[in-house]
């Protein structure tokens, strides 16, 4: 996600960051929670996000794609076969439940009354949280897809662990994709065509976007070769907004990614004629999208564009 | 939740669980994950949890009440506090990350290759998932309440690590709660009236709804007996709808709880004249008053009764 520094002293930035993140308190947009990224959202904020939604909803493909809805923690074993934890570790969240005896939980309640850890008495559950939308969509295609492909409507929750005092950049939020899984051929029209289709959403919001290349933020040195390839090969495309002026490069609220053969290897899905099926997403990063908009047009809804808010709020 | 076994043999009851599953199923109405009690939603399922939802907001406070709308995890301070782990530590979801460095994630990565375990590389992040839709709100109110106290709208994922065949019986579902804090009375009230209102939203839609005592499912020997309190005290009354028959006692979709001060005192709030606070709640679960319309209604939604496709899509 481009909201690395370039222009202004990270001083400056943090402070703009910091400013905007309290105003979003005070104005009882957000929640605080006192967990670094992690909100409340108010009734106000939530209809924003909910407007968003139907924006988004009206420029996708309707009943040409197919709905599903996956809950906020999905099998560890998809997760295994994204690599998330070997490219993105950082941001994991592993879940971990308690399956002892009487005896066992007597000594994590002892542990506790000390003020003691008691996480040495949890083992790993069978789930993961979501940290795309996506990811928990591509285990039902396993196998040969059906002439033309897939293509998917999908929303939810998505957590990745990144505290930061930017408002942007939240361990929880939520994402909606449209996601196709074909030919090479259909999914780099998809990436591509949601590139410009993404850039007239935004404008029709009155959003100031830009495309720009970009990178995941993959782990350590390793990671570096990875986000370098990711860029030469033109892999993913960010739609971002100025949040905070010439202080930074501006906020990535919508990727447009192609993934190539990554999911089709991993999870076992072919073409109807045997090839190693391609895919492509578009996520609308939801918070982000109300955040540019809270940034653009103000902190009182009530006070937008007329244009906009008959958008948002038909 | 009342969904022991009583008149029907064990077998005949998991077979009947089983068989509503595979249903589901097949009906594309569930997604299967391959973790049991784990489910993607289709878009006909998710359509009839947003009609459910609907009706139930159309039934709540409206703007007499404050929206709130948590991410599905939340602050392992807050989940401290809500002694969750003491009580429920089986459906307990931790959440774990990995902080390490290069050399400790190639480490990982190693063991990975090998085919081992790399959880213990990982350690405690500082959210948990959430377990009941309000327990993030709270926090929120410590201190003094205002006059009248607060009445909340908050409606969120859940997660319970129960694996279970029973389809109603998810790991991840969706809780719509009004939440009242304030005076004992205020508490009391609360909780009573939604006993009378929610089965009138749930006889609305065409289910057959009873109310019953209930208890939460305490963890291990002690719990016993936190779960007899409960009951001689009259703190839970559940409203279920028998989706299988006379196999068992019904299935709990909506509860009705007084917490008494356990909220108020751990979370330090008071009312405006000093004393610890009450609390209480009505949860709808969203998943299984949708399960139970497919149970009564048939898994067809478009040969439901008129009246009740009406209300849920108006």
């Amino acid at each position: 996600m481009t909201t690395t520094a370039t222009t202004g002293t990270t001083s400056e930035l943090d402070r703009a960051r910091a400013d905007f993140r309290q105003q979003l308190l005070d104005a009882d947009l957000l929640v605080e929670t006192g967990v670094p990224g992690l909100y409340g959202r108010s009734g106000t904020f939530e209809n924003i996000v909910e407007g968003v939604d139907r924006v988004v909803v009206a420029a996708g493909p309707g009943s040409d794609a197919t709905k599903l809805r996956f809950p906020p923690v999905f099998p560890r074993t998809s997760f295994e076969r994204t690599d998330y934890i070997a490219s993105f570790p950082h941001l994991t969240g592993a879940v971990n439940t308690f399956a002892g005896s009487n005896a066992e939980h007597a000594e994590l309640l002892a542990a506790r009354s000390r003020g003691e850890a008691w996480d040495s008495w949890l083992e790993p559950a069978d789930t993961v949280l979501v940290s795309a939308a996506c990811h928990p969509a591509y285990s039902r295609y396993a196998g040969a897809l059906r002439e033309g492909g897939e293509l998917l409507d999908v929303y939810g929750y998505c957590f990745r662990h990144e505290p930061a005092v930017d408002p942007a950049r939240m361990q929880a939020f939520r994402m909606h994709e449209f996601v196709r899984i074909g030919t090479e051929a259909d999914a780099a029209q998809h990436r591509d065509s949601w590139v410009e289709r993404g850039l007239e959403v935004l404008g029709s919001l009155g959003l100031d976007a830009t495309a720009v290349p970009a990178n995941d933020p993959f782990f350590g040195r390793a990671g570096r070769m990875l986000a370098v390839n990711q860029r030469t090969e033109n892999l993913k495309t960010e739609l971002t907004v100025r949040l905070y002026g010439d202080l930074d490069e501006g906020t990535a609220v919508v990727s447009c990614n192609c993934h190539r053969e990554h999911f089709g290897e991993t999870f076992g899905i072919t073409t109807v004629d045997g090839q190693v099926a391609h895919s492509a997403c578009v996520g609308f990063g939801m918070e982000r999208i109300a955040l540019a908009l809270l940034r653009t047009h103000g902190l009182d809804v009530d006070l937008w564009p007329g244009q906009v808010r008959d958008r948002l709020f038909p």
